[in-house]
């Protein structure tokens, strides 16, 4: 019988045109009109899973857009049960005219396939997919036990799936979870991760007049409502960049000196960055470097302010109203609602007389995540990439936030491992999305090699 | 010869449909594509002088939207000679869904005319010179000197006639003006304005990274915009209602326990007026009423700010840029561009590291203008307007801007009275703008009294 990689070898060319189509079903979860696409890709995932060999496969119904259940549980009690994450929902395509190949017809182009979704996820989700076919076809057999779970609404915050994890507790238990859903640090060098940001987010409305007056005739008397709105917005941070938020920081764990030391050994041209991004300088919390403060700090940040006249000119107009969004990324151990309970505290207790201010929740609530370095399930993942890239990876914290890692540690008790091959300068979210071929490559035989690693997995 | 009493009345049903011809000319001077209505509207002005009788008739041009010139000097040197002020250009009348007639079709409702520009300012202009046909049809000659100048750019700021004054001064010189382009205190009562305000606008434009950022991948280390924004706006105004810009009232006239005195003997509701804006309370300059705020003192208000993301829920983005529109209403003798030197001194010194911060005018520069109560010109037009009306006009300040007054103060050295007969609830500058029949004859009435009361006027 042939080995894995052999299979994988001869099996290419069919596995490339698979994920070819699969990417042609535009399953873009935000768009109602494509939510029968969603579906479809769903079932497509089923199919390909059965075809794989694993069992039990079935499209689960979770109140929004549905959840792919597998599992290949022959292994025995003694061997660990891992469970293998991905998701066959996209970004919307748009702007279309941004394009240079439709998003929905995979072109390659340079060892690039272009295509919404060719990198998030649906390039990544097909690399364990394949593995499994390529050891189950070899050998008959998997060395552990494997769930898969791959489901149809990340792009859009997962709101149904909190939920259907605590519901179906016992069905997605594991000892460990490994997401196709990750990135690499660059092109080839891959990264464990270990810190993730939680999300609360919030609208802040303000009333002033019951209508848009004549700033002449009625000026001079009354609270602008754009004026109180800065007043609040302004007394949510410190002039030195600390966020003045009472409370804020009270459940902030904040990072050891060797956590602090491994975040500064990992390369970082900040000039370049600082550049690329086109600020004259950086600012935020004293005392933190700019990739401590955005990896291992938690941020708080204006997404938008709107209120009265925005065309060109003048239009002397004293507004009703005016509006501002606010996100913060949180780290852990800060609880979301309390955050949102303490911002909304600290809101209306700045907010100016003669005005009325409300406070309404917009972002789904997300929660903070962090993994050891030597977790045993990262130390297995480092050591099957630095065998498959030849080199170690770099352990790094993110700025953003995967609400679905947050709920698999709190409904299933079980951390995730980052084992994904999409890059940050892979247009994620952004017309012209691509994936590298070599990582396709690479993630087939990575999670050939992590079956077989995984094996030694304990707590 | 008949008396002009008799002759308004036999010929009112003309001077009425003139009026309409005059209303049906879409002659908004703010839309390049009816530049060539104002231009008729001018046209039928000067046609107009003509038949009543005003000599040296002509379409003066300035630059932009012409002037309409005419006089009457017969009277003799020992007479003075009066300006009579109008505007015969009009608002845009969108949004014309809102019409219930066409807005440029004049229709009598319920003793009212609906039209743009009903009231503001041809139902107003066609008054003097319809008093004045009324005079010179049935005596040949008028009592006193009388120059008329009509405009067409004053719904614009009349950004051409300060140059335009200074070059003409001679032509236009004259012991003091009276503007058809006025307020009446209500439908039934008079009104003498003894001050209008000065204006000043700019926008603040401030610039963070070169592009919008993901929230996430980039939060925390960089000036956020919006929020930098909002410490500039915050910082304009003291927490007690006091504008906190250095040197802003350096040169206010405070008002005198005489003015503030007359001011609080004017009738005024506000516990009406509260419920009528829909605020919950009143916020301002301390140490000042409601009313003194709004006629009396410099004011500051936000006229838009704008920023991000706009829409529903959340979009979790830190923008690259954030706007502010700001317009201060000025009392004498502040001077509009040195205030506006000092916003911009105040705004630069309040700019946070790490953003780019712009300063650009965007109103037209509009003087304060302040005339005492006992002056000649308002002594006579209040002995008018009591005759006329059977009570006494109300001396009021104003928080608005008319900045032609300021023109004729600094160009022609003469006052100028306020004699129209709009009111503030004709819609002005909105849709299904009108104006009162009632007072389109009191006001023909008005002007030949007042062309025999001006006889008597001395400096």
């Amino acid at each position: 019988m042939a080995h894995w990689s052999e299979y994988l070898d001869s099996e290419y060319d069919r596995f490339l045109n698979e994920y070819f189509d699969f990417v042609r079903i535009p399953s873009v979860s935000a768009l109602p009109e494509h939510a029968d696409d969603v579906r479809k890709a769903g079932e497509w995932v089923v199919d390909r899973l059965k075809a794989a060999g694993v069992e039990h496969v079935e499209l689960m119904e979770t109140g929004g857009h549905p959840v792919v259940y597998g599992d290949w549980l022959h292994a025995g009690p003694d061997k660990p049960t891992i469970m293998i994450y991905g998701h066959f929902d996209v970004q919307p395509a748009d702007p279309l005219d941004l394009w240079d190949t439709p998003p929905f017809e995979p072109t390659v182009r340079d060892g690039r396939v272009y295509a919404r979704g060719a990198s998030d996820d649906k390039g990544g989700m097909v690399t364990p997919i394949f593995a499994t076919e390529a050891h189950l076809k070899t050998t008959g057999k998997l060395p552990l036990n494997v769930k898969y779970c791959f489901e149809g609404q990340e792009e859009i915050g997962s709101p149904n799936l909190e939920t259907f994890f605590d519901t179906h507790q016992e069905k997605f238990k594991c000892d460990i979870v490994i997401t196709s859903d990750g990135l690499m640090h660059d092109a080839d060098t891959p990264m464990i991760l270990l810190g993730l940001k939680g999300l609360t987010g919030l609208q802040i409305n303000v009333t002033g007049p019951s209508s848009d007056l004549h700033s002449g005739l009625h000026g001079g008397v009354m609270q602008n409502p754009i004026e109180a709105l800065t007043k609040i917005v302004a007394s949510l941070r410190h002039a030195d960049g600390t966020i003045a938020v009472e409370g804020f920081f009270d459940e902030v764990i904040d990072p050891t000196p060797a956590i602090r030391k491994k975040t500064a050994e990992i390369p970082f041209d900040e000039a370049a960055y600082q550049q690329s991004v086109g600020v004259q300088e950086f600012f935020g919390e004293p005392g933190y470097t700019t990739r401590e403060r955005n990896w291992l700090r938690p941020t708080l940040e204006l997404n938008g302010i709107w209120g009265g006249f925005q065309g060109d000119g003048t239009k002397t107009v004293l507004p009703s109203k005016a509006h501002a969004k606010i996100t913060c990324r949180l780290v852990a151990n800060q609880d979301p609602p309390t955050i949102y309970k303490l911002l909304e505290a600290h809101i209306l207790k700045h907010a100016p007389p003669g005005v009325t201010v409300e406070v309404e929740p917009t972002a789904g609530t997300g929660y903070p995540y962090l993994m050891a370095a030597d977790h045993p399930g990262n130390k297995i993942a480092a050591d099957v990439m630095h065998e498959l890239f030849g080199k170690p990876p770099v352990e790094v914290y993110v700025g953003g936030s995967i609400p679905i890692v947050a709920f698999f540690k709190n409904s299933l008790n079980s951390d995730t491992v980052n084992f994904g091959w999409s890059c940050g300068d892979e247009n994620l979210h952004a017309p012209n999305e691509f994936f590298r071929l070599e990582n396709f490559k690479r993630g087939m035989r990575g999670y050939c090699m992590l079956l077989e690693g995984m094996v030694e997995y304990k707590e």
